[in-house]
């Protein structure tokens, strides 16, 4: 296939070189110039670069994919004058893989099909990690036929690749999980610290709690209780991993989102207020499961 | 094993049928006649009443355990001028499978042991389908070389025998766990009905979150959406299961012991008033899992 | 003076009758037909209205005010290319009582400033009757000597007029006060329903608290229990007032504001949680003192 | 009166001056032996001190009177075997200035009727500073008609005396009281940090609150903003005042009340919460104004 890719950060780059190694024609585009230089160079000058996101946008391109930071990036590349949508053949797909509100997912999707180009919003998890290695999860929306053609596409830098629903529903996939993710870290932590601050074993508590009902992937797989798992931020000075500003960006996604359909979130709302206060304290650029260091004393 | 057994409700009584499926020679009492009556039935007369605890208590034992509602009632039976210490021979194993405080547990094992008595604190879960079925999950603090030497006596009424250290252990695991399940059940009625309420089916959602980093026992076994998971108390009007009142005991526990050693639980305290605000619309029978009705629109 | 005036609703209505019977000249306009027409038959048909925004603005005014329901709205009514600063004369001063957020706030006049116009954002509390009756609270940010100028234009509709400093922080005092206001009316629902849950008379409690360090404007003005104080809407069904969906956009501005300063609002953020939990229980419309009844058994 | 006074702490002491000031002939105790001699220094031996509680109950008193710092005290003081109620004369009034559970006040006093005693539950508020100027704030429960005989008494240590109703209501008007306190104080401390962060100055930002919604003494009386107000704790680096670690035992014994008549106290708990992770930064001892730190940045 013939792919534009735009947004060449930490996560697009190694997404776009695993796009090349499977053997797609690449034309990329990003708004910082050494991104480009250096996805160039890693890519040995197989890709080609585009001036700017409308000439990328012309050059009768099968798919264009982004990524980006936030929806007023999305909205700029999309609906800008310059940008994608007055610019594209009719016809190329269009995906964006940015985390953002379902709601400026919907609206640029309809846009985008009333001028003849289907879009697919599948925003990811598994981090730069996963990006690299090509086993990213995709959360994938819009319309079921076209995500069942492109799924290969998918594929190949992705390992889990699912489909959603309509349009908007791989960002509402994402919102939730990650709010369900940010309450159980901090449940996780206060379990934790409790626990051991009554007098238990930290390695035999997470052990109990894995084989029972408080079971979960903050426990069983990324505890933030120091040394109770290897290969975890948490037994490395919560260095690496998903970073406590990210997971607030996320949070504060689903904030918004609960509030366009008035639906309470008591826990997700005090577990942002937990996040925030705790990345004040100096500690934004940790993962995000050092929220423990608000419970152990 | 000649055992005496204490307390013989809703899961006690299905606890001591197993004890003498198993072989043992069974002495029991409870404050209320026709749970006795009821008992000795059920066993076609094969177990025998005690009197009141005293009696009990003086039978030559090797073991007794009490199956009770709270810290009080732990304390009348155990401690009370008719209670166990005072009539107990030394030498007889005492494990409580209450749900109480571990602060109780310490000082009513460390004045059994005082008068030559060892005690073993063990909880369980699993609820009374666990205790007829023989499939409870028994968290058990205390002296090691005790738990091992008796272990097999667990097994014959539980699957999962853990240990979880010194005196007062099992209730620290228990109390731990159960705050984290409480704190998780919420937190997935806050994505699933986020989700739902932006456009996703809740099976698809629910799939998603289950192979993803959200995945909790709360969503893959106990979703608390109607309709995502067969026998669960959410396809069945949230009958069965694990009452709301019970989990608010469990959550009362742990406040209370966080508040003993100064340990905050911001999410634990929360979901503490979410419960008893449930309760208090009447729902206080109804399995755990209906509180997403605070969130369901 | 000579004065524009749009945005004739509940609010707007009785604001431009107040500056009429102050002696003004006045040109209205509102979206809606029947607004500007009730209000120029109010007026005896002293007013005179607009036929739209860009005609009233071009009427050579010395000052216009808009009184709008949201922050999407002030954009349009300001930023429109048929709007306010495209069409207005340079050295019309402009006015916008909407309550909306402080950043909103500060473009739009910053922008006024850019085309020769100074621009006072000033928001109210006092809600319809106070609108009536020209005993409004104004809440005023920009330029100081403007303001003090144009002091007594405030004061024909208002009692207390605050100057609170730059651009927007007219704004920025009105949210801070109303997320106070929001989270002490539920502090006081707790508060009294605990107290009276425990055996006291609730005209006992509120009296204690009135002269204690419980006091608030909540306890002694505006008190949430029915037949502790007359005529406040805890005293005829929670009617009138300030409704809890009102509250609600407000707490949901004082929200987003701190999300852009990375301000955590613990307190903040439940209150907006609890609101929304009773507004879906169908309570949106009742005075928010009426979130008593989440707590009052 | 001779009267007897137990518990001659930072409170008991200055308050038993007082009483001897008012010409009462006074016999008193306390378990740290330097305190007694403390009193009796500073009374000019004036009064007499008991050896223990029960040579002070047996000593034939009008009434006696304790400060202590907790229920476990008062349960061994009054029902302890060599406590009050095992001595004391019938007739003897007993009065209770501690700050302890409604329950228990309720508990001890019905005890003390069935001996014969009359017993008023009669917390104070107004610090070690009310203490030694006689300005204490008396909430008082029991009987009225003993009440009445008997405010003079409690008009000789204290200003404004309250009758609360039957016995435990001093208490439960002390801990509402406090619990709205303890929530209007950190929500004084968001809406303060917010209108700062977002721009205001703090001293206009509180004056426009002092007098509009938002108003309460954690605003007008004692700003938890440094520099807003003088003599507050606030303005001299949080020092003095009512400390962290006594609001976290009010909210305490708050949060407890509520949990036996099953009232939800959903931002009471938070704030418990919040107090609670101040403290164990190590701010215990400071001012409770001080928990502002949590959202300054």
């Amino acid at each position: 296939m013939k792919i534009g890719f735009i947004g060449l950060g930490n996560m697009g780059s190694p997404m776009a070189l695993n796009l090349l190694k499977a053997g797609n024609e690449l034309i990329v585009f990003d708004v910082v110039q050494k991104n480009i230089d250096s996805l160039l160079e890693q890519s040995n000058h197989k890709a080609t670069a585009a001036s700017n996101v409308a000439d990328l946008a012309q050059s009768r391109l099968d798919l264009i994919i982004t990524m980006l930071p936030a929806a007023q990036h999305v909205r700029s590349v999309y609906l800008g004058v310059s940008g994608i949508l007055e610019n594209v053949n009719a016809g190329t797909l269009l995906v964006d893989s940015s985390t953002i509100d379902p709601q400026t997912a919907r609206e640029v999707s309809a846009l985008a099909l009333s001028k003849g180009n289907n879009m697919l919003d599948a925003p990811v998890s598994g981090g730069t990690g996963g990006a690299q290695a090509g086993t990213l999860t995709f959360m994938v929306g819009g319309d079921e036929a076209v995500f069942n053609t492109n799924k290969p596409f998918f594929q190949q830098m992705g390992k889990n690749i699912f489909y959603c629903g309509g349009s908007g529903n791989g960002q509402v996939a994402k919102v939730s999980n990650n709010m369900l993710l940010g309450i159980s870290m901090i449940a996780t932590a206060e379990a934790m610290a409790l626990g051991v601050e009554l007098g238990m074993d930290p390695k035999i508590l997470a052990n109990i709690i894995n084989t029972s009902s408080g079971r979960c992937w903050s426990s069983d797989t990324y505890n933030p209780y120091p040394g109770v798992l290897e290969n975890v931020p948490a037994s490395r000075g919560y260095s690496g991993g998903f970073g406590t500003d990210l997971m607030l960006k996320d949070l504060g996604l689903a904030s918004e989102a609960a509030k366009t359909v008035k639906q309470p979130v008591m826990l997700g709302g005090l577990a942002t207020q937990i996040y925030q206060t705790f990345s004040n304290l100096g500690n934004g650029h940790l993962d995000f499961s050092a929220v423990i260091q608000m419970f152990k004393k």
